[in-house]
């Protein structure tokens, strides 16, 4: 049975019965215009099948007569949905009705189950979620047709509550729909609200700074329209009661029935009224009610005197006190009236008590609320349900950042998560048990689009893109680029995928408004360089991309890729060349005035770009892109700062300075000063080949010979003129080079005396996976691992992708907890040449203990010594708190390197890592003989040799 | 009776016989060749007197018949110096001979005081000790007379040998003598001799790199000259027995006969004959011969395992045969051979020894020897001679530096040494007995005249400059310009002291190759700006002299004053506006943009200057000027940098950076970020006016108004607009000013709340020199005690115009210690609001103990409470020694900074200072609050209010 949605120029007519949901018949138009922007047609809707030969139904069961009828005639069976939460049938009927042929049918279990199944014919038409929000526009077809092969029944969503929250809306979200819609009003919100749906989301925080959602549709237009779509609103964490932030400001007064105090001891008559004509007003749509009382603007409510005791009591008054006004003013939906208490900052603690205080988590006042838990703001899980408390009725929430405005830095921006983060976290937050609410802060909602359309399909479809499936992020990426840029040829869907996953991991490492001209260090294991070929790699890509990417595509294509990532790879390289002009300028070479005029144009493209946007599709998204971007200060913008461009004037003599490349020791002195440049890298086995730099520090050209007689050594030139800088590479044959030979570079005005430091003219025999000492150092990537040993209920497991190199290492399952004498571990097999003390380096996820007031460990054995306790978080260690010095560090930096000391006997050493708490994730251990130093560096020393 | 020495274009002529030592005739002849520059017209040198009506009569006591005849014959009487060191008469005689009228008689005791009694002469004839190195120009006169008020009989010199060393000649003084005397030959050294003498002088230590003395002459010529000249010669402190450093490469080798090792135990028959032979070479000539022996260039000898014990024995040995060779090699002129051992770096731990092992001190084998100490490089005093060991014979000497090449920072550009320092200091070394050699560090000479001059004069005339008389340096400064500048009229005279005083003291508060952008602070305490209008002050003094100055005094005029001080300043200026440009780039302000430029004019600047000095005088200084002297990093020059220029990018949208000037903290944030800006200034007693900057941070001018409605508040204007930068005088009347005021300064895109703390509308009823707490601050100059009380033995007394701020108080006599219970004491007066907790900071002079191994410290009681003694060096400090960092900050800063912390009660409080150790000399004292925090500064926070 072939059914002809669209053929030879005509649609299927669509019916929707007079007892279909408005919302419903709204979206039904929606996905007529999908129809008609895929094949030209747009399907005329009618009451009722009558006169159509192959009608697609619509129908929510319970208001759809026609359903009933064909379920009645057993033409259609909809025992598979009905009672589920938001499912649809997707069917082929044959003859469903007297002189009906044939039929497409698409029941829903409730109206968003037949919104959803709407929408899932616009995904097979390959209409993109982002059709109206990214300006996606699908492949053109003549002719649409299903078989039964399309027959779909959908499976309940994932996560009950799943949507995002718009937030920080000044100046971009907020100047962009005053200029277009005339305010936070209805006629934007439809956008908001159509976008939401076609992610199969169902829950929104609508934007609160300077709007008030119940009061600018205009009236309750917005309020209307979201519970006409099914969309269940919320309120943030701070906004009780369906009431707004701002609306307070509205209606307090001395005069005031509401009072003018937000202080529950002093207003209490007053804030109750206030909450109850809320609830009286907004309780007639369908909501997610927020309990609990927070200061003003996210503040805490009791002074600093206030006991713990206190502030838990006045806090169960005010939710019994809210809960009853709830019972009494609102009618609920079906079942229990939905309530949510954000357990954020200061709530957290009187959730949990303390030794001698029982806290909320106690109390039965909280039965059938849901509680929702935040992360660190940064992307990182904190505190989850603890093995007893998974049972709350009620469940849980969390709320999650892909933007956020707070300390230490805030980012709102553009994207900067990266899926393999927001996969693990968020698939730990699923495995403990946070399945009722899902909420994402995409901010803007602009540009968050890639990790956002994530979110909402992991929400929905964990079976598929769940803790089970450990290549998801990948796999994601690879559907995604398949959805939205369906049209492009393999080759350049390869590219944008590459790009997707460069600058996103770039951007995962340091958010861009985190990187300063010292983040990654201009010259240390030449990171900044090998980071700048990572960064123009993509944008070669990206390039390619802009200029063949069909003119029909290049909208969705400049908003949902280009722009994204340029924009943050623009910022990067910025900030590669202001460290290499401070690093030049800093040591008085000639070239910093270079790599100033380097960072000139990229402040100019950054405003090209945002300008280039603003012009987009006739001025679309005008305002948009209004968002500071470059060089936080501190939390807020008002002192953002551009990088300081350094100049230098030359010396008036001629003056060379030369370092090792990757080693930033600089000098200009004969080698009578004392300061011979090492060159270390040849300690490292395979490695036969490095360089040397050459920086002019003079206003001429200046004219240098290499001079060595050392045999086994070669250079790439040895006679040359520095203008403004020379990199000589340097070829050793270890067989023949003599220990402690060394070669002098001459020029008028002086000369530089280079070392040669060598090692492993033969390699030694040694077990596979086995590092070998590079000079007191040694680097290993987590997955490197010689053995890893399952343990009792776990076993570490590789994170493709995961972390700031090349992967993670993390015991699954991830809510397990081990002991030393169960746990799973990973052996790591290093040689060094002679016994010493060594710092061992861990680098690790910057995780947060998942259980309130817990530290995160792991064990560490060393060949057969005692197995030690590693904890990871400092004393005071407070995720979340802008106060809290390494938090702020550890989630800017996206890593926690815990150094402890080890000894090391001479030859082949293992050390065994045990999984211990929940959260760890190892991606990277480095280790430095005591007599050595580490260079300062964003990546730490890139992986050295081990054998094969 | 009148003598008519130059009369009537004709002179008196000049009478020298044939037993007159030739030295004595060379210089008789540069007398005249002064009396020509003065009169016109040089006198004729006869060999006896015949015919000459009135003739001068040259001649040393036992080497003139002459006088000897005169003597006889009762016309003259020698006897008031016969036997002296380095006297002279200088009288006139009636009718000394037959047919001689009269005659000026001038007689020597010995070579160098019939020589002085010459350039006494010169002196009468206002011709400057710099006639001929630093191109001194004396009035002329048609007339000159003398009468019996010339009559004149000098003094002993205070000081036995008195001299200097030219010394890091490279590239300087190297490239000078090379382009004209082709090395350095005896051509060139006759200059030096000349000068040296002139000076009052008689002791040199040879330019030492690339040159040898003894061999450069040609050949011996430089030494042969020197000792016609009676110019005692010596070598630095690590050339023993009249040998020079660069000889020994020139004759050591595996076939020589002194061997290749400079190892006494693997050398000691090669050694020993390399410095007989030197001995026997150069013995012949006068000199102070060194002793003793060091490992090539500057090394300590043994290595690092030796024992103490062992390290002496050697050097025992040592100095046993070398002065064998000595007595068996030299005739010496008179008495005994002056020989002399450096104390200096290893060598001083072996001469004092330690608890088990004796040291030198205790060793008779240096009897007669006179022993050299040497300062720590920067001009402070380290250990000198203890009351035991004063009486040693043969006496101690002082090496001290205006010159040096070493760490933490080389200084061998231009003259940066004041006298008030260089008088404390060289005074505190007579005064503990150091009255046998004194050698001075010059450099390359040139650059070093002024500060010369005093250490030679104070040197000749302990007496008349030395310790009695405190004001020695001004009044030295009054004479010097005198001397140097007679023909100025009074008013550029004036002037012209001006300017030395001031870039003296500006160049001791921080040596030009020492500062650094951020030396002086560019906005805390508005210290760059006060130190930039004194050296812009100064500047102004500078160009109307150099305009007004007499042609023909141009020339000393700018080798003496403008370039020494222009140079000084022009660096001081340029890192003034880099560390106003880098403030300005860190806070986005576009005016860094401009105080970049000045940074390339004063980098103009000062090529410039070095331009024109190599042109002078058809480029008779061509090559002196080519020392660097801007950025130093380290010791060495090689990595000297230009401080970076940093450019900045406005922000895209109207931005105000706003602070307190004074007060560095910045921001563009408006009043609910949560940074006030706070007017602290009027917290302190008799301040009512402040200010506060406005720098605009965006590409277009931004207006702003100021916004206030408290009373008492008046500013300088209320709207304007911001180009680059804007500063807003606020003046207060304390009395109506309420409680916690504040204004605003609105713009678009922002506003900036500043806040008013005030306090004393009415002043408190205090006693005189008690000061008032200005807000958790007080800061007192040492000299405004309340009371000033002797002690048992000595007594604080003001140096005037001493040390960083305002002047010094130090117990005198310098060489007193005393116990708390005798010792003088300062009481300081300080008015408290509230008691508490302070930090007291003293503000002393960088001093070392000056006895080895000794700490320095001094007394302080606060109220009623028991005297603590407060030590000053932290444990391991090595005066000296660039790796001690203390010392090195502390030498760089000129200022030693100790806190103690100190309980105050409310109301008037007294802080007592007790001398205890020599060397403390108290400069300033600061309290903060324990609650409040001292702004980073160089010069610490000016003085605060004081009740008159």
């Amino acid at each position: 049975m072939e059914f002809s949605f669209v053929k030879g120029g005509t649609a299927a007519c669509w019916i929707l019965e007079r007892e279909a949901y408005t919302g419903v018949a709204k979206i039904a138009k929606k996905v007529c215009g999908d129809t008609q922007l895929v094949t030209g047609v747009c399907p005329e809707i009618r009451l009722n099948p009558a006169g159509c030969a192959a009608p697609v139904i619509i129908g929510t069961l319970a208001h759809s007569p026609l359903l009933q009828q064909l379920e009645q005639a057993g033409k259609a069976d909809f025992s598979a949905i009905r009672g589920k939460w938001e499912t649809f049938s997707f069917q082929l009927v044959s003859k469903p009705f007297a002189g009906v042929e044939q039929a497409l049918v698409i029941a829903g279990s409730d109206k968003r189950g037949t919104i959803y199944g709407l929408f899932h014919l616009s995904e097979l038409l390959h209409v993109s979620p982002w059709v109206r929000f990214g300006d996606a526009v699908p492949q053109k077809q003549t002719k649409v047709t299903f078989t039964e092969k399309d027959n779909f029944i959908s499976k309940e969503p994932s996560v009950k509550y799943r949507g995002f929250f718009i937030n920080d809306e000044w100046p971009a979200f907020g100047n962009w729909t005053f200029a277009h819609f005339g305010g936070f009003t209805a006629e934007m919100y439809d956008m908001i609200f159509e976008t939401l749906l076609r992610l199969k989301g169902n829950y929104l925080w609508p934007a609160m700074w300077t709007s008030s959602f119940t009061l600018d549709g205009p009236g309750e237009e917005n309020a209307r329209l979201a519970d006409e779509y099914g969309v269940v609103m919320c309120n943030s964490h701070h906004e009780p009661c369906l009431r707004h932030s701002e609306e307070w400001d509205k209606v307090r007064g001395e005069n005031s029935p509401y009072g003018n105090e937000w202080n529950y001891y002093t207003n209490r008559e007053g804030l109750l009224r206030y909450w109850h004509d809320g609830l009286q007003r907004s309780g007639k749509y369908e909501n997610v009610i927020t309990i609990g009382m927070r200061g003003e603007r996210d503040s805490s409510m009791l002074g600093p005197d206030a006991t713990l005791k206190q502030n838990i009591d006045l806090l169960k008054d005010i939710i019994t006190e809210q809960r009853r006004l709830i019972t009494e003013t609102v009618t609920p939906v079906s079942g229990e009236m939905p309530q949510m208490l954000a357990l954020y900052k200061e709530v957290e603690a009187y959730f949990y008590g303390d030794k001698s205080t029982p806290g909320l988590k106690d109390w039965d006042g909280l039965d059938g609320v849901t509680l929702m838990l935040c992360e660190d703001n940064f992307g990182n899980m904190r505190t989850l349900p603890t093995e007893a408390l998974r049972g709350h009725r009620g469940g849980w929430g969390m709320y999650y950042h892909f933007d956020y405005h707070g300390g230490p830095v805030s980012y709102e921006w553009v994207n900067s998560s990266y899926l393999p983060k927001v996969w693990d976290q968020m698939t730990e937050a699923y495995e403990f048990g946070i399945r009722d609410i899902w909420v994402v802060n995409v901010g803007d909602l602009k540009f968050q689009e890639y990790p956002l359309s994530f979110f909402m399909d992991l929400a929905y479809d964990y079976e598929k893109w769940g803790s089970k499936n450990l290549n998801a992020p990948e796999e994601y990426l690879q559907s995604w680029v398949q959805r939205e840029f369906r049209a492009l040829p393999p080759r350049q869907k390869t590219l944008l995928a590459d790009v997707m996953r460069g600058y996103t991991k770039l951007s995962h490492n340091r958010k861009p408004e985190a990187l300063r001209p010292d983040t990654y260090h201009p010259v240390h294991y030449a990171e900044a360089e090998r980071v700048l070929r990572q960064a123009e790699g993509i944008k070669e890509k990206l390039e390619f991309l802009k200029q063949n990417v069909p003119q029909e595509l290049l909208p969705e294509f400049w908003e949902l890729v280009y722009y994204p990532a340029m924009g943050n790879l623009n910022v990067l390289e910025l900030n590669l060349y202001a460290g290499w002009n401070h690093f030049a300028a800093e040591v008085g070479a000639t070239i910093a005035n270079d790599y100033a005029e380097a960072m000139k144009a990229c402040l100019a493209r950054d405003r090209a770009l945002t300008e280039t946007f603003h012009h987009l599709l006739g001025g679309k998204w005008n305002g948009m892109g209004l968002s500071e971007h470059i060089g936080f200060t501190h939390w807020n913008d008002e002192d953002c700062r551009y990088p300081v461009q350094m100049s230098v004037e030359p010396a008036g003599k001629p003056r060379l300075v030369g370092y090792v490349a990757g080693e930033g020791t600089c000098t200009s002195g004969g080698d009578w000063t004392g300061k011979p440049l090492l060159m270390r890298q040849f300690l490292e086995a395979g490695i036969n080949t490095g360089s040397f730099v050459l920086l002019n520090a003079s206003a001429a050209p200046v004219a240098f010979t290499v001079d060595c007689d050392v045999p086994g050594v070669t250079f790439s030139k040895t006679v040359g003129v520095v203008s403004k800088r020379e990199e000589i590479q340097v070829t050793v044959n270890k067989t023949l080079l003599p220990k402690d030979s060394s070669f002098t570079v001459r020029y008028t005005g002086g000369n530089l005396r280079f070392v040669l430091c060598a090692d492993y003219a033969v390699l030694p025999q040694c077990p596979p996976k086995t590092f070998l000492e590079a000079g007191g150092l040694i680097s290993i990537e987590a997955e490197h691992f010689a053995a890893c040993r399952p343990g009792n209920g776990g076993a570490f497991t590789v994170l493709p992708a995961y972390g700031k190199t090349l992967s993670g290492v993390k015991a699954l399952p991830c809510t397990a907890s081990f002991t030393p004498k169960t746990a799973p571990c990973l052996d790591y097999a290093v040689r060094t040449t002679g016994a010493g003390v060594w710092t061992a380096l861990f680098y690790s996820a910057p995780a947060n203990p998942p259980e309130s007031g817990q530290n995160l460990s792991f064990g560490l054995q060393v060949n057969h010594e005692e197995t030690q306790t590693v904890t990871l978080l400092p004393e005071g260690y407070d995720a979340g708190n802008p106060a809290c010095a390494p938090w702020c560090e550890m989630v800017l930096d996206q890593i926690r390197v815990t150094p402890c000391r080890v000894s090391l006997q001479d030859g082949i050493n293992t050390l065994r890592v045990f999984a211990l708490d929940p959260g760890f994730t190892l991606e990277k251990i480095v280790l430095v003989r005591s007599t050595d130093r580490l260079l300062s560096s964003y990546l730490g020393p890139q992986e050295t040799y081990f054998c094969e």
